[in-house]
């Protein structure tokens, strides 16, 4: 096992009506912002269940974060904050919002340029105002842990950022507030936490067998309830495990101890931020083209996943092994979830124009070992058309 | 899954050569209370690492902390604490070092008679000095938890007390620590970390599948490595990976949403108060005959415990509940521990003491579903002997 730090003090509270508990965990005095999405959280009825909740401390509030959050349109946040000294920030709804929030809360109280915290990771983070999530989508983990990704529009550039100091104060996790939304977005959240969990198991190992039983019962997990909680909104307790899942996959605890790969995610934020895909189907097209390529580095893990996730036992291991990538493409697409270029209308074409943004991004050493340079991108990527 | 409030803000600084780090974790004007337990910490050179570590702080040293520390001894502590203005505590131990230290932080600043803690299992306590912890023996997973155990020698009574204030801000787990102890408590580490991890998981189904296969992977990762790691003291990986099983059995993960058993620890707690067995050793003399007892209320988990964590497949139900308890029997003995009182040289005419002492205790209605009453102890006693 390798040397680390696990740090996460977010306060989970988990079930049905929930929302309500908010009012223990933020000061009477506070001046709270309310930051959500579109209008879905007013169509649900969860934006007033969280007025109600708030009761009589002062409220404002701030929607229309976008999917991949806007650095333009957060920082209209920033400004409301700055002018109406605003000392909590509430983000309800998904990754999305959560990110966002996390971002106006260290953009908020930071002296200089706020792309700076996009340019150092969030290096320059030295402290954030104090923040809260209610979940509305599984998917990011976004909730209980310290990071974020922000994108700016005028270079096509999705950065991600990191501090101590942006972890959620608390996060309240209602498996209800899901029962509403598109399958689509189901369907992308299962991927997401599924892609999350393998950028931290498909590695090498490092023995470190609770980490790898964590992750595989994540993973396992996700395929027995992923299409069913796709197609049943209201049965709660899969969208409960469904929930938790998403929550654990990348709260920093399967992470702790063993190498992470990542590479996936950073060709998938160059699809996104160059042709619009949704985070979650960038990531079901590149990962197996990704396992594929880079099968002989990552093989020992391969078979244990083969194995473990997948109950392979028969044929060689270089069929164990492509039995394997073949049905989590299988998993994925049987989502709905297409895993090809060609599905949103890419092809050969594109690919000098992904490979010099990963390029520009200074994205040319991905990886657990740090070898996927833009050749290994551009083979990737071919793999995916 | 039922509704579960999770908070757990302790840092984890894990590996080797970790202790300096502590210096980073506590105020550089802190006056310091190091607490410890015998002499081993001196011996090993452990505490003088800490010392160095704190470097130019104000420190004063506690040691003689016994295992299941005891109200008399910690009242000496507070004493000290009082009288000196300590403002951090740092443990240097095992469970019961941090047990103690714990019981120290908050009966320091509680107004009033500190058996009021005990007796409201933690109820009143409501700040407490902040604490962090050097870990040198891997059991209790009170280096990651708010929970602590004390004993009162006077009426042989063994009290737990929870709080949210009494969380250690960090922990150091620096698997080489743990090289220089004896077979004997490595031995009872493993079981007691066994033990945690069964008292959240045998108990009835929630559909909870990610809890369960947490609970799974943590078990099948003791019964892999226990028995090695009992007998390769300075294997890195299998201390690593032992160490960091044992806080995860016991720092509220794998009991979020499920329901909790910890009618063997009750009883088991008796049996130490009354004889001075090591609590490890009871609770693998109670576990057994406890599974044996309530195996109707656990049919279902016991075989899902047989199949994932015993791979036994063969058999009916109650053939493979059977073979799956004395498959755990074996384990413990395996590593050196003995599963029946006789081996301590309590017999039947010893049972009323012990039933007058749950009953004394108020341990009248024990486990998941509250149905272990003190005819039930007697019965489960009883497969004991």
């Amino acid at each position: 096992m390798l040397n680390f730090d696990f740090y996460n003090p977010t306060r989970i509270l988990f079930g049905q009506q929930r929302i309500a508990d908010i009012d223990k965990h933020i000061a009477k005095s506070a001046k709270v912002l309310v930051l959500y999405g579109g209008g879905s959280v007013k169509a649900t009825g969860t934006l007033q269940e969280v007025l109600t909740a708030l009761g009589e401390r002062t409220v404002l509030q701030f929607g229309g974060i976008e999917p991949n959050p806007s650095y333009e349109t957060l920082m209209g946040a920033v400004e409301i904050v700055k002018q109406q000294n605003i000392d909590f920030l509430l983000a309800v709804g998904g990754g999305s919002v959560i990110d966002g929030t996390k971002f106006v809360a260290a953009a908020s109280v930071y002296q200089g340029d706020a792309r700076d915290i996009l340019k150092t990771r969030g290096g320059v983070i030295k402290h954030a105002l104090p923040m809260g999530a209610v979940l509305t989508l599984s998917a990011t983990g976004s909730e209980m842990n310290n990071g974020g990704v922000v994108t700016q529009k005028d270079t096509h550039t999705k950065s991600a950022f990191f501090s101590q100091h942006t972890f959620p104060q608390f996060a309240v996790l209602d498996p209800t507030k899901t029962y509403t939304l598109p399958a689509r977005q189901l369907a992308n959240g299962v991927v997401d936490a599924f892609v999350h969990i393998t950028e931290q198991y498909l590695t090498y190992p490092v023995n470190a067998p609770v980490q790898d039983r964590f992750a595989e019962g994540l993973l396992l997990t996700l395929i027995e309830l992923g299409q069913q909680a796709v197609h049943n909104p209201t049965d709660y307790d899969l969208r409960a495990n469904l929930m938790w899942v998403a929550t654990l996959a990348l709260n920093g605890l399967i992470g702790a101890g063993v190498p992470q790969d990542w590479s996936t995610h950073m060709i998938g934020h160059e699809l996104t931020a160059l042709y619009n895909i949704d985070h979650a189907r960038t990531l079901a097209i590149v990962l197996p083209a990704m396992l594929t390529v880079r099968q002989d580095a990552k093989r020992d893990k391969l078979l244990q996943y083969a194995q473990r996730v997948w109950q392979i036992t028969e044929g060689d291991e270089q069929q164990r092994i492509t039995l394997a990538i073949s049905k989590t493409k299988d998993f994925f697409n049987g989502l709905g979830v297409d895993t090809q270029l060609s599905a949103y209308d890419l092809n050969e074409s594109h690919i000098d124009t992904i490979i010099q943004q990963l390029s520009a991004h200074k994205m040319v050493a991905l990886g657990e070992k740090r070898e996927v340079t833009p050749e290994v991108s551009r083979q990737v990527l071919m793999l995916c058309l």
